[in-house]
């Protein structure tokens, strides 16, 4: 039963129209019936990049943090190193890249730790997460639009700033949490 | 050090304009000058309302998930209780109300359990999370708009679906781990 559900797109399309598109994302209007069958809208925000996330752990049980000033929530914010990627590109060669260029950092250990949709109800925004070990430090190489600061904190630190509030980044927050879990529980050691 | 450069806003604005507006988001293309000084473009969503996530958990330990059918992702999501208000609206009374929409539940207790930015590199999406204890079953009003199908199922379970990537939504990833976490660590009993 939940199945059968499960497939049907409740939603009709009735029109949409491309309203803006620069070279990130796309806003596309649509003309809708919703699922009561009523008439509506739906403005979706069409990312043409998926996101990725990286924790790299030093043997020390360092992690690295790298901080900037996000314009969309005028704030601050301290991070994990991040990066997109067009939705077809191979995700583990984005996070290796986007790890040096922010970090310097060279890994040789890679684990995929989970995925998920960032913000379900206007947008198609999709992100995946990694764990990276077996550290070497080489040049980090930052895009010329960036502003970056790198700090290196111990790994117990920073779980600790995803529990006070500190990191405020979900795109941090969602592995942070998960690799403390796995941690905690003994699904992986570091 | 660390101090003055996190106060000062390493982007200029040269003009801006609002490309869309509706009931939940505003595109707001910017020109302006990036941190290196070069000219460039900032295509910011700005939402309207935060966004809020509801644990619900009784005293057998089930709680509840809402299934739907999400416009922009083109899949079926399984989900925490969830909604959104105005910025400047109380987001306990917001929690309590969705709770009530859509589960019929009504909580004696409520515990504020984080709290964050969902998609900072292009809106200022903001979120904060719940938990909803002492629960007593009333009827469910769910909006016309909505076709919604609630489950009861065991906490433990839900965790596993965070864990193996059944619950994909950020929004419920984020307290359901942080849940796991406080009570693997014994911060919180149920």
């Amino acid at each position: 039963m939940l199945e059968r559900i499960e497939s049907n797109n409740p939603w009709t399309i009735i029109d949409k129209e491309t309203i803006y598109e620069n070279s990130w994302i796309e806003l596309i209007h649509h003309n809708v019936l919703n699922p009561s069958g009523g008439k509506g809208i739906y403005g979706k925000v069409h990312f043409k990049n998926k996101a990725i996330g990286v924790i790299a752990v030093d043997k020390e049980l360092n992690t690295y943090l790298v901080g900037q000033y996000r314009f969309p929530i005028e704030q601050y914010s301290w991070e994990l190193p991040e990066g997109g990627c067009p939705l077809e590109t191979d995700s583990l060669e984005t996070a290796k890249r986007e790890l040096l260029e922010e970090t310097g950092l060279v890994a040789s250990k890679w684990l995929r730790i989970g995925d998920g949709f960032l913000s379900n109800s206007v947008s198609d925004e999709y992100a995946e997460y990694y764990l990276a070990t077996e550290l070497e430090q080489h040049n980090a190489e930052p895009e010329e639009t960036e502003q970056l600061i790198v700090k290196k904190l111990p790994l117990l630190e920073v779980f600790s700033m995803v529990k006070d509030g500190r990191i405020t980044d979900a795109l941090s927050q969602i592995p942070l949490l998960k690799l403390e879990l796995m941690l905690l529980k003994g699904e992986l050691t570091l």
